[in-house]
């Protein structure tokens, strides 16, 4: 990491201030309950708010305009986009908690997360619609462009379950679309808002494109590595859940004949012991994959860093910082 | 009914053909097959396509410019909206079957059905982002206000499931919502692609608001009175999952002390057996219900097509030919 001004860090946190109260205070009705409090509920609970600051930097750095404060609703609508599909991949990972608290399918029950996550796409495009400014339909086509993309991802990721082997390459596709689309578009649509030429947009993409693969990856790491209180939900949970992440599609290149057949054994049964468990994680550690996944990490955050070269040192120091932040964030 | 010259009839199949043939063929994509085949499932599964065939006559009575085929572009939006919450509704109320074949959640799970019922919104709002017309904006604000009601309205109707009595008061807001408030915006989203005026939109608002309400209760009165082989799915559904219909509402206001009674008990439990289900049609019929909504029906597409008074006469047939489509339909 270099040495960034205090200010740049108090930028960021300023725009997650704005962003959360936006997000958090987007609902003025109360009815019907059923439908509103758990997607008020959704709307509250936090986050790092990364998407929704990608829009305002990305805006910012291109911006031919003078700034105008509605960019925070594009930025809003990003992060209820992305609440949505944490609240529908809730249910059909059949998950317990989410940032601390419970998730919507376990506190109230399947058919109202199914509901309050389609509202919150309504709530999402409601957002969007408000950003009136010239370039609207292209920004939409973006948004719209990540919403297809994340449900790929997921129908991918679900697929996957039901597979021993998945290759790092159908990996990667399945990442990009599940979580680098829409950290991607974030910047793209920011910056396609305040007026970016093609060129800056390369660079953008480049740039999302890079950052969103590193941070599924540390998502993975996470599940592994984090303090379970930080994280806010369980860990192991894709161990349990015999996901494919990348120390498991990584694995399949690195591991020897012996540690392999151990570790697919193990992934192939749903229930598994907490003995098991740890077997899969000492695995993992012995054939030197989590220090591989801080490696690629690193690499891919410098790789981000360096596609933004196209922009005034002064002006893109926020994004490089937010880089940064993704490579050692703890949750 | 009026009579009406064939040619009229013939637009409006013309227009079914168009748009079912833009629907059932909007998905190009292959991969990945969990998520394409359930979606191409769904928009092949026909219909009578009556929000597209709403929105292209919206568009074409007020439609101040060159006919533009992109139109079609936004019915079939519309329908894919419309399937949409059909899959989606069907996992909640566990339906088996749907225009004559098994629900998505059925053929494959339920999580199938959500992803893919997630992934129609993003094709609906990319069928929508297709008409670059100058009004789109306003057009996809309609939209999306089409999406936040049904939400609304499925709430409202999971919520009267728990509840012995609903006024028809609660029954109205509750269709205007889940049905009423698409029909509407169908013909508002042509309207405004059309560059309709004040006035002209008022007309259409009041007349898609009638013939909403004129579907909604024709659909409750076809669960107990249609074919059901024409039907596409088993009577009866609606009394078994004891929903609060036009019927069930009604009830209360005409039925008297006993009967109501009775009828209550039948629905307070949820397994009913034939010769009870056979009953509540008896109650409803001898109190006079079945005749009410029908003639209820009549007076609502009757002043749906007085509100039409604004438009020419010569224009605004087909969208009266339409409603009378509506008071017959039997299925």
């Amino acid at each position: 990491m270099q040495p960034y001004s205090g200010t740049f860090d108090n930028e960021l946190k300023k725009y997650k201030k704005i962003i959360d109260k936006h997000t958090a205070g987007y609902i003025k009705k109360r009815e019907p309950a059923l439908l509103y409090d758990p997607s008020r509920y959704a709307l509250e609970s936090g986050g790092k708010r990364i998407r929704g600051i990608l829009a305002v930097l990305g805006y910012k750095l291109v911006n031919k305009y003078k700034f105008d404060n509605k960019i925070f609703f594009a930025a809003s609508a990003l992060e209820i986009l992305h609440l949505f599909t944490l609240v529908h991949d809730d249910i059909m990972d059949n998950a317990d908690s989410r940032r601390g608290r419970m998730t919507i399918h376990k506190k109230w029950d399947p058919n109202t997360a199914i509901l309050s996550g389609d509202l919150l796409v309504g709530l999402a495009y409601d957002s969007m619609l408000k950003v009136k400014f010239p370039n609207l339909r292209e920004a939409l086509l973006e948004f719209n462009d990540a919403l297809i993309h994340v449900c790929e991802g997921q129908a991918y990721d679900k697929a996957f379950e039901d597979e021993e082997k998945v290759s790092v390459k159908e990996y990667n596709i399945m990442i990009q679309k599940k979580t680098g689309k829409l950290i991607e578009s974030s910047a793209l649509i920011g910056a396609i808002l305040g007026g970016a030429n093609r060129n800056q947009l390369n660079a953008l993409s480049k740039y999302g494109k890079l950052i969103g693969k590193a941070f599924q990856i540390k998502d993975d790491l996470l599940d592994i590595i984090a303090n379970e209180k930080e994280l806010g939900k369980n860990k192991f949970g894709d161990i349990r859940e015999s996901k494919k992440t990348y120390f498991y599609v990584t694995a399949f290149e690195t591991f020897g004949k012996k540690d392999l057949l151990e570790l697919k054994k193990i992934f192939s049964n749903r229930k598994k012991t907490e003995t098991e468990i740890k077997r899969v994680i000492e695995l993992f550690n012995s054939n030197g994959l989590i220090m591989k996944a801080q490696d690629e990490i690193s690499s891919l955050i410098k790789a981000a860093k360096k596609s933004l070269s196209v922009f005034p040192v002064s002006e893109r120091l926020p994004m490089e910082l937010l880089a940064d932040k993704l490579e050692i964030r703890t949750f």
